[in-house]
């Protein structure tokens, strides 16, 4: 299986693009979009949102991630990481060093495969899209190996104390695992303090809280209304746990 | 085939999620994405929705549904219908009586099975995704018979005569069928009386009107222009027939 | 491989409605959405929009294409139309000037097939869909040659000096093929006179600039921003080059 990752939006031509070539380059193999409004120009936080992920997909699954700033610009490489058994291509902007910090196994290696057109501003589709093909296709990765240095993945904190992601329906999604809570803790967002729920049934209409969602985050919400506009929460807003 | 019916919205992980559990445990069946944009904690406006757009759906289809309330709270079972040769997947709070009412031939089951990991937020992903993978692969459902009785099914208007959905231009899809109307019929709508089109060639560019639209229902319309923004409609807006 | 080139909107029912006829109608065939927010009520901006993005689909790929005005009002009939070895499917109304003018070889046909049930609004699906998937499993056209007019492809200018579309980051792409300007070239939208620059990191932040995207075009954009709401652009916006 081939996973969508990037910051393109679902309008326009670019996932259609990127679709066309996976489609022609490994034939029959099923193409997920997963998130195509990962967070703009920031790959920190699009490595843990990315990292919180992965593990419902099986070994064997091809990640194809694109997410800004850095690619078409000097100084950030190609690469194809291994982790666990699941393959991620991409540029090397941090975008894979939380997934990477969280395995058990990992190896990277630098592409260094160019196509013969390679256009300057849409290395999705002309570069990292037929190399996402060929390992969906059982090919070894073709580049040099760049063993991770240690100093490169300790910089990271385990948990991300940021809203990550706003939901459609208006659902703030933070770095924080909720199995790094526990039940009782509060979480502080601007002037707000909400208390755990296990799930929207059991808080009364228009309450605020927080509780763990299906992919094992802290996930901030307001029942039958949108968080995002009730506690002025965008992308990158702080999140305190309360001890 | 399978054809997903939800209120999750297209943008972030969910349809991702849900496709790549059907691509898995479903390989080779197509998935279609029929609506992402159902009445959000409407599963009343949901059903007319949903009832009007299977018949284009050839017998056998497996149409997997999710429209809150009620997932994820005790008093909604998850169940399977089986409606004229088409499969329906979600949870039991009213979403597909509209299509069983009209059904000539309809059993329902309450699915018993359930997953080594249920997650509280998301049966979509967890439950309903599974089990409408293995009716694609043409196994029988697995679960307990809950015939309909006869009065969950009377409390049901014949037609909605409400907005159920509005679309990207702007027209507005009410729950009525046109064949209950006649062609000299009026639809009330606020201050506004609408007189019948054939189709939006044939009114005056900025005029309002209504016509049936490809599935079937009365669709208020302005052309070259939003109904929407026009009339001031929104889902839930009533309509009434001027006799 | 099927494309789809539409103004129907992700969002509601209409995507999902055509895939799911192309899915039976040509099983196995890969379907790709290319664009389905084409200029509204625009084909002379979405015939240069098409023809920038054709030459990276192979040979033999079907593209089907809806914009109106012209669909399912009299005047403007259904063609297929061969150019270089791609197919295309949809109104007569100007969507396919651009990519005949620009090939070496094109014909034409009128398709005179019709479905037993054909909708009023929704040619899409009724009538372009079954077409464009016998297309996509090697049927030749079936309908009535009617060859291009020396007359109907010369009053198009080879390039178009306007925006075009207005992509998720603000990005606004014009109609102007990078190859037909010099690099030297100034663009002037309103107030604002543009220069040249290979990629967005090779401009300071916030600036604005001209750059040639990835599908040839002349795109304005600004660095870190949106050039949209900067230059107060939108679809339709004139674009001069300042010689």
């Amino acid at each position: 299986m081939l996973v969508l990752f990037t910051d393109f939006g679902l309008a326009g031509p670019y996932m259609g693009q990127m679709k066309a070539v996976l489609y022609r380059d490994a034939p029959g193999v099923p193409v997920v979009n997963l998130f195509a409004d990962a967070p703009s120009f920031n790959p920190r936080a699009s490595a843990y949102l990315l990292a919180a992920y992965v593990a419902e997909f099986p070994e064997g699954t091809v990640f194809l991630c694109v997410v800004d700033p850095g690619v078409g610009t000097a100084g950030r490489r190609p690469v194809v990481v291994q982790a666990d058994g699941r393959w991620f291509v991409g540029p090397d902007n941090g975008l894979f060093d939380v997934v990477a910090m969280r395995a058990a196994e990992r190896r990277r290696w630098e592409i260094t495969w160019r196509p013969e057109k390679l256009s300057a501003s849409f290395h999705g589709r002309d570069l990292f899209a037929p190399v996402a093909a060929r390992l969906a296709r059982g090919e070894p990765p073709d580049g040099v190996e760049r063993p991770w240095q240690v100093e490169e993945l300790t910089g990271w904190p385990e948990d991300l104390y940021e809203v990550m992601y706003i939901d459609h329906f208006g659902n703030a999604i933070t770095g924080i695992r909720a199995q790094s809570l526990w039940p009782e803790a509060q979480l502080r967002v601007g002037e707000h303090a909400l208390t755990w729920a296990r799930t929207f049934g059991e808080v009364a209409s228009g309450a605020a809280f927080w509780y763990e969602n299906s992919n094992g985050l802290a996930e901030i919400a307001v029942s039958s209304g949108s968080a995002a506009e009730v506690l002025g929460l965008e992308v990158g807003s702080g999140v305190e746990v309360v001890r």
